[in-house]
């Protein structure tokens, strides 16, 4: 490694800086001092002797991800206000009343039964909650059950776990959330995207894909889809069912975001709409309270549950009791419906934010969907701007965003970007759409003089 | 369904005991009264529509769990002393303690960070805590990374979701634990057994079985093998990892049950004598405190890691950040520390009342194992005995555990059972093992008249 004292003056920093940042690299055993001859890299210790090729054997996998998570400029966002993730409000978290949650719980006779190891179907009292509920909204028939996941991602996970074998085709929405992506092309699927638009995924291809394709399930977000905040109407919800009814194909509804309608009237469920057992509905506590706790769950047909939870058990044996104990107390307190009721009001404002803050900074040829709830605005810039490319202005300009491509599963749209608003006040969004707005029109402004005709050269 | 009062005479049952569990199938919308014809069964909602084929659907998946966890046999335990679970004892929780760690958590100013959606990789403190622990103990090196997964159930999963593809063979041990079986089997691996005997895994066949089946990892327990309680000598040890070297072959070092030491010198890790970067090991906080939270961890090669980092987040995005902070306080406060010695001295003490009720309980031609620490003791019956067909008597006897062909890989030994002793007080234990006994002699009782000549027919 080069010497402190040049390291810093080539990157213009502190000396004591880079000693700090050498002891850190030290102490995590990546380089090694010796006094009176500088600091050493101590070399990658998976490679000190004959041992295992991992790039080889890894290699094979296919089970790279790709997505924002881990790219870079999706970082710690700093002074940034950042539109990237599509979770709640930090501050809106009711600490108070999920610490009286907590110590109801701690009082508990029966605390060591919530400590002992507990089953893959979920603790009982709270499985057994959400499966009466379920039944009472006509979720659940006779046919039903009900099985806790570690939010609607594993749940998700699960369902591809025991009806996928490598190779076959899974039909999603296209754009759609990376982190269903990420897990169907792990496992080997091929995915078959139908286009979403304003009104939710394009039934008509739908009915094409069926038919061509013979996916082997199909997962659609029928409320305030993640990245679009397209809600499936009711007639599509119909006819969706009906085509894969008759396709034989199940249909797995993914409703990540369904308890969070800011205005409008509620649809109901594909799986309520569901008499033939071809549905499967996956929910979740995530977007609601707390995602740091993960608990979702599973509702449908008793023969898939039941696989589900021999998956569940090689897996990881069942989702965390202390958590479901804590959410059950949440929700049989009232404290849940309270803590929602104060997400939809705050939800609706920053909603609302939002789509004037669009209407007021961007240029008018942009266009951009009209969620009625969730966490997601869906923007087009206007042709032939890039958002990708735009990006690193933005962040320099205070404001972050993830571009379309992340989603994209077939139909790349570069002018896309995802607003994930939930976790911002309204003042920050209206300051973020305003720099957004700046970026964009200079982006214009820098399209349309790269096309003007080059100059005589005099 | 048959009349109330007709049910009740058949079964010798009072009849408001049948209509209160024809209350719970109605409850369950499995059966539906109707006043003056009595009650139907509704039929299963899954067959009312045309729909899908649960049945054929899930028929290919090749998923089924094999166990003793769902097995009738294995159900609900009443009066019986169970030997059946491998899990800590209830009554040792340190309920106060972990109130006291839930208090200190709930009272941090960075309470709503732990509720927020988290990383991947782990609750960072938690994260960081662990890897400077492995690191100190010569667990880590500067090419190591760590991961917290849900347990080493978890941990054992991601492993095979990233390297394995179907039809990969995988070295295990045999017996084995029904967990693991079940895992790999699942993911379509074809499981290569090594005999385990009272000094572990058999280095010779492991040799042989190295280099004519080209397995894609081995998993192997270091420390109290589930279900034979044998831990692998230094000398086997470094075979292991030697063959496993040049045959670049990963070794997965499950050591969930390593801190439970009760007597003998603590050995070195498989993954400290390590140099290569050819091992992962897999810990977790299950067997030493409280299996209900599901919080383990996964140390090894930054490759791999990075590669499980992606296979958690397609997964369930991250563990339960509750529970990973409250085992970090937990462990920080001293209060892990202070529990395991407690369940070291117990631990000490049931092991110790097993083995010595062995030797007073079992016929002379019983063997055992001597396990140091743990949670199981591997038992084999003198022949002919099958300790599955005993299982009906001993249960009725008021003792269960669970048969050895459960664990099998591919040499069932009919004859074998596990007793799982850790949940058990030394009372229990002495009164439980007597119990077998008698039922082991009267099984040999039988077998012996069975096998007199038949008298003459006069």
């Amino acid at each position: 490694m080069p010497a402190t004292r040049e390291l810093a003056g080539l990157l213009g920093l502190n000396r004591t800086t880079i000693a700090a940042a050498y002891e850190i690299l030290e102490s995590e055993g990546l380089i090694a001092g010796h006094v009176g001859r500088g600091s050493f890299v101590t070399g990658n210790g998976s490679t000190t002797g004959a041992g295992t090729d991992w790039t080889a054997l890894l290699g094979h996998a296919g089970q790279e991800a790709s997505g924002p998570a881990g790219g870079a400029p999706f970082g710690p966002a700093g002074e940034l206000i950042s539109f990237v993730m599509s979770r709640p409000s930090r501050e809106l978290f009711p600490l108070d009343d999920f610490r009286a949650s907590c110590a109801a719980v701690l009082a508990r006779s029966d605390l060591a039964d919530i400590l002992q190891l507990g089953s893959p179907s979920g603790y009982e009292p709270l499985r057994r909650r959400l499966l009466d509920e379920a039944r009472r909204q006509r979720l659940a028939g006779p046919g039903d059950d009900l099985i806790v996941t570690n939010g609607c991602q594993q749940a998700l996970d699960l369902v591809g776990r025991v009806l996928l074998r490598p190779g076959d085709r899974v039909v999603v929405e296209d754009p759609v959330y990376t982190g269903l992506k990420n897990l169907l092309a792990g496992m080997g699927a091929q995915l078959v995207g139908i286009p979403v638009g304003p009104d939710g995924l394009d039934t008509d291809r739908l009915e094409r894909a069926l038919s061509r394709e013979k996916p082997r399930f199909i997962v659609v977000t029928s409320n305030f889809q993640n990245p679009t905040g397209a809600t499936l109407p009711l007639a599509a919800r119909r006819a969706l069912l009906d085509m894969a009814r008759s396709a034989g194909v199940p249909v797995v509804e993914n409703d990540s975001y369904g308890e969070l309608r800011y205005h409008g009237e509620p649809l109901p469920a594909i799986k309520e709409l569901d008499d033939s057992g071809s549905t499967v509905l996956v929910r979740s506590f995530s977007k609601v309270s707390f995602p740091g706790l993960r608990v979702g769950w599973a509702v449908g047909p008793k023969p898939l549950i039941d696989r589900l939870r021999h998956a569940k058990e090689a897996s990881d044996l069942h989702t965390d009791q202390l958590s479901q104990a804590v959410l059950l107390e949440f929700s049989i307190s009232g404290r849940l419906e309270a803590h929602r009721q104060r997400v939809l009001r705050a939800g609706a404002e920053r909603l609302a934010a939002t789509l004037d803050a669009c209407r007021r900074y961007l240029p008018a040829a942009a266009r951009w969907t009209q969620p009625e709830g969730g966490m997601n605005v869906w923007v087009r810039l206007p042709e032939p701007l890039d958002a990708g490319e735009l990006l690193p202005r933005a962040r320099k300009e205070g404001v972050a965003y993830v571009p379309g491509r992340y989603f994209a599963v077939s139909r790349p749209e570069p002018g896309a970007l995802r607003l994930s608003f939930a976790g911002l006040a309204p003042d920050e969004i209206r300051t973020g759409l305003r720099a957004l707005g700046r970026i964009v029109e200079a982006g214009l402004e820098d399209s349309r003089r790269s096309f003007d005709p080059a100059p005589a050269l005099v």
